[in-house]
């Protein structure tokens, strides 16, 4: 195998997460690069939370609540209890370890460091090897459109419960936005791009939607691992979303989506996809299998 | 008894809240304005601590940790313990409720609240009902001088646990300051202005030092609790304090420190105090005694 950074992830939250973890795993995790959604990030209390690459950073820091799937484990919401009963905003769940994240991320970013020198940094304090990008440093916003209009994402999913139906979607920002440092060279330097199972109205094409990244894979090998089974999303509301924006329910659907940006499309065994798609065993749920499924994954597609 | 508030007190931390404490339970929290010291405010990760404020609060409120005599009881440490891990600032300690606090404070000054009414909503929402004022809205900080330099009051009290003598003080950003909205009006309305068992230099000046708040107080009754009871204090530094700056130790080297100021200087029981100094109780550390010295306090300036 060659030296180096060699394998790059776009990746969104859980699902990005626990491939990023599975390909590390296999791979070392120094030859991967994850490249993380921010089209979810939001100010809240005022500090600078950014779900999709704290979900990562904690799961390949061995920090995540995994049941949960979200945060960390053994964590204490005091603060925010104390800033709901003072009147502060407390609808988007912070734990206290995972504020104490977001109050260092947050002067870091006063302080004028970039989110992708911020985010370099609590990776190594967090001893992660894996190099984790944000796919812009600039603010870059998903909206969700909706029958009563336009919500910022973190209100659609968190405190409506991702309950209205999805009529459109729109990635605030991404026109002006440019890739954060490292991210062309990653994926230049890749011999493979992996696309995570990741649901790819909310946490791919707000990477995709940073003018530079798109034109970049157009010229690699480009692998995409189905976020559904069955029809079915492992968590959260992509199948809904598929239905109503119009979509197959499907792993064929999703790869649709993708287009000819995708060389290889992986579902899962026995599971049905469009023609030419590899079959794999993309379960990267519990922690203990993933190297193996990494390494079959590999083995699949270098 | 005259209706409405009719005591004025001026507040540090330990010291003042208990004083405040006090006089709110033997004269009825209606009565009394606090006036706090913001002179040993900070910012910290980002957010906004003003020490003194939170311990009147914290004491009004049932909630502050009355062993150690600062921050909340039954406290966890956790955001600051991540923060610290991650190379955040961790030096000045910060309990994850007492955050919550924090947070809310910060949100609302960013806000552009200024932070009287920020104040004013912090303790309604803790139901504390005396009114507390921060001495005033604008940036005020006490510099303390020692023969290495100025340090910031936090950095010479809490960083290097007050070790370093004390040559003189500063209070950056007085002369520029005004008093905080309904500083000067309570002092106008009061019968009686009590300053409180605080640190003069760290605590009762910076309230002093902002323009209006002494000439105020000259045209009305005013009593002060001795800080220093036996030459000691209760707790801090004030002792070596009046020393290194060549006062006398004792309650007389306090009263002299306010000068004319002051109407009346009240004494511990069988303490030495200055010419025609009335002697009481004036033991507040425990709870359950404050109403009982809050009057006879009362009944010995009233």
């Amino acid at each position: 195998m060659r030296e180096g950074r060699r394998i790059a992830v776009l990746s969104g939250g859980l699902g990005g997460s626990r491939c990023v973890d599975a390909l590390a795993r296999a791979a070392g995790p120094d030859a991967i690069t994850a490249i993380g959604n921010v089209g979810d990030d939001l100010e809240l209390l005022g500090v600078h939370v950014s779900p999709d690459l704290d979900t990562v950073l904690y799961t390949l820091a061995g920090l995540l609540d995994e049941e949960r799937g979200w945060g960390v484990r053994d964590e204490t919401y005091n603060a925010l209890a104390m800033a709901g009963e003072l009147g502060g905003e407390s609808w988007f769940t912070l734990g206290d370890r995972d504020l104490g994240l977001h109050l260092v991320r947050t002067s870091w970013l006063r302080e004028g460091l970039p989110l992708s020198a911020v985010t370099l940094r609590l990776a190594e304090a967090l001893g992660v090897r894996v190099r984790l990008l944000p796919a812009t440093d600039e603010p870059l916003r998903t909206k969700i459109q909706t029958k009563d209009g336009e919500l910022d994402f973190q209100e659609w999913f968190v405190a409506r419960a991702h309950r209205d139906e999805v009529t459109g979607l729109r990635y605030e920002g991404a026109e002006a936005a440019s890739p954060a440092p490292g991210v062309l060279e990653a994926i230049e330097a890749a011999e493979l791009v992996v696309i995570a199972p990741s649901n790819p109205f909310v946490s791919i094409r707000p990477i995709l939607a940073v003018p530079g990244i798109r034109e970049a894979l157009a010229a690699k090998r480009v692998a995409a691992v189905s976020p559904l089974v069955g029809g079915k999303a492992f968590r959260g509301p992509l199948a809904e979303m598929m239905a109503s924006l119009g979509h197959e329910q499907s792993a064929a659907g999703v790869a649709a989506l993708y287009g000819d940006l995708v060389d290889v499309f992986v579902v899962a065994l026995g599971d049905e996809g469009p023609p030419g798609a590899v079959e794999a065993d993309i379960d990267m749920v519990d922690p203990g299998r993933r190297a193996e499924v990494g390494r079959k994954l590999l083995e699949a597609l270098l």
